[in-house]
């Protein structure tokens, strides 16, 4: 077991990582003093492989539980499945003391996560993130948020949960596809901060790929610890955090614009991306050589790395504007200059149409 | 005008108090630094009367306006007027530099801050309360919230306003009972805090009765100060902000029992506070000659004092276990040591039974 402490003062709280944690979580609760009932939100296809054993560590540890199930998938992370949460808290009486836990992927912990910002004004919660998206990116950080139905995570809060509890052998029940959309996230963080960890998941990736227990407990301890360095230096979004957006803008866009149902988070991520990198070279901040490197990786990881030919840039370009981080026409990228480092840079919807159309698209090589 | 300082570090606001100040309402802003566009939240009664003079001043302090109506009253404090208030925000294309400004009383304001909390993980927002209750207790530390099918304020957070601006003049158009609900919470202040403005208030009560404006802005300048000052030691209701919820354990349950129809908030708070009182005598904390004091100016005031004759105490008591105060099935009373003074002391439902049943309920005096 290692853990990765994110500080943020007060707010500050222990990722523990490891194998067969699971069995652990109440103890481990008990050791940051958490006391209070407990309200697990999970839905049924997590919950059928993982809530009896939770459960069972918690009793042990003398938690009285309660199981919230919503239903599966980013189309239930809006406003009803987080009435229904409320419902169950009160039908159970649930008072300022309790604690959520969310068990699942990364919309079972931003819809947990704000239902408990917001129950009595704010209650605990504690993260247990079973696929590598939600252990790389929800795990740190603090962003809670449900769906609008006209874009996403437009209604939400920053709440930082009490623990975070990452059982690597929840990886080995995740589908590959799901695994693959998370190493979007670790490449986005070693693209955006370290160059470094770049070379490593470039060593690393044929291992990762084959979900190799050590790599990947490496990879994803070293992805909390970037994480946790941008959010301590700017908890709540106000400049620096938002680097951590490289690749969402056109892929925020991406997953609106196919009703999020065609492309997983972080494919559509890594689709954006490569976008994001083909900006920056367009504007000189990254080689040739540099945007090969990062595509490579990016297709090695088996995700998908370019716009695909049935959506239009225009229409793509037109679903930004509804994005948190557009402000008075004009969109805000995170550009890297070089592997490692980035820079914001404003563009208006035509600008980018221009730089991406001018760009020929790669053929397929696999 | 008069200024009121919350000083809470970063989240300090100032509340601006006179006559006329809804003209000035875009300079103030101004002067506060806010920018962006501006959203109105109002009802259909209060915007009739002031939205056009506020619109007036915002444009001339060059701020873009939208209005955003919902329906009046306690029952549309929901999430359904909540979604409404989202659903205009995405329409209108606010970002996160859009400021909201909730002009009404308490539901406007409470629900206003709450969409302010949570549009785009939040935003800011400034109150224009313009009734006496707002002005004296919504407007002060930052609780925003809206109501559960199951209980009053159970959805929320804490979210601080940028900035308070309390016109007089918009009480001059509050019904007489309206006026007279926010003087139970102003009387409240007194017991809980300061024997001295209580004492004031016995003085000026037949002043205030009339709504004379130098004695209601007095009451509302030192109401909005004794606030401030609870709130600036305890932000988030961890222990010593409970005080102010002093009449408030036994009126939540009579405004839900009654359906939130026949009780303002003010006036199920008033005999609230009577029973806090009587408790209070009860355990020989507060002298008869005290409680006395205290109905006395309650029903001098306008507020009625006592459960009306068909509702059951043992119907009101059930309802307190949904109550947030509640814990472990005891429920958390503010009792009053003496006048200007409190503590806290909890009690089961069966003991709240015996004690205000065992009390005779005085019989009505006028």
């Amino acid at each position: 077991m290692q853990t990765v402490t994110v500080n943020l003062g007060q707010r500050s709280y222990p990722i523990e990582l490891g194998e067969g944690l699971l069995s652990r979580v109440g103890e481990l609760m008990k050791a940051q003093g958490i006391g209070g009932r407990v309200g697990i939100v999970s839905n049924p296809p997590v919950a059928d492989l993982y809530a009896e054993e939770l459960r069972e560590s918690l009793r042990e540890a003398g938690y009285e539980t309660a199981l919230v199930l919503i239903p599966e998938g980013e189309a239930h992370k809006n406003t009803a499945s987080l009435g229904s949460i409320y419902d169950a808290l009160v039908e159970h009486r649930f008072d300022r003391s309790a604690t959520l836990i969310a068990l699942g992927g990364g919309v079972i912990g931003d819809i947990t996560g704000f239902a408990a910002a917001t129950f009595l004004r704010g209650v605990g919660y504690v993260q247990i993130p079973t696929t590598l998206l939600a252990q790389v990116d929800a795990s740190v950080g603090g962003k809670t948020a449900v769906n609008h139905d006209q874009g996403k995570n437009l209604i939400g809060a920053f709440h930082q949960p009490r623990l975070v509890v990452i059982d690597m052998k929840t990886l080995r029940t995740l589908p590959e596809r799901e695994f693959a959309a998370g190493m979007a996230e670790v490449i986005k963080h070693a693209v955006i901060q370290d160059a470094g960890y770049f070379g490593f998941l470039e060593e690393e990736m044929d291992a990762l790929a084959r979900m190799e227990a050590a790599a990947v407990e490496e990879a994803v301890a070293v992805s909390c610890r970037i994480k946790a360095a941008v959010v301590e230096q700017d908890e709540r979004e106000e400049d620096r955090r938002a680097i951590l957006n490289f690749g969402h803008t056109i892929g925020h866009a991406l997953e609106a614009f196919t009703g999020y149902e065609r492309f997983l988070h972080g494919e559509a991520v890594a689709i954006g991306m490569i976008q994001a990198a083909a900006l920056s070279a367009g504007q000189g901040l990254l080689s040739a050589a540099e945007l090969e490197r990062i595509e490579t990786l990016v297709r090695r990881a088996g995700l998908p790395w370019r716009i695909p030919d049935d959506i239009a840039l225009e229409d793509l370009v037109a679903g930004m504007a509804l994005d948190k981080k557009s402000h008075a026409g004009k969109i805000k990228f995170v550009l890297c200059e070089g592997i490692g480092s980035t820079r914001f840079q404003w563009f208006s919807a035509t600008e980018i149409v221009q730089e991406l159309a001018s760009r020929p698209r790669p053929a397929p090589k696999r």
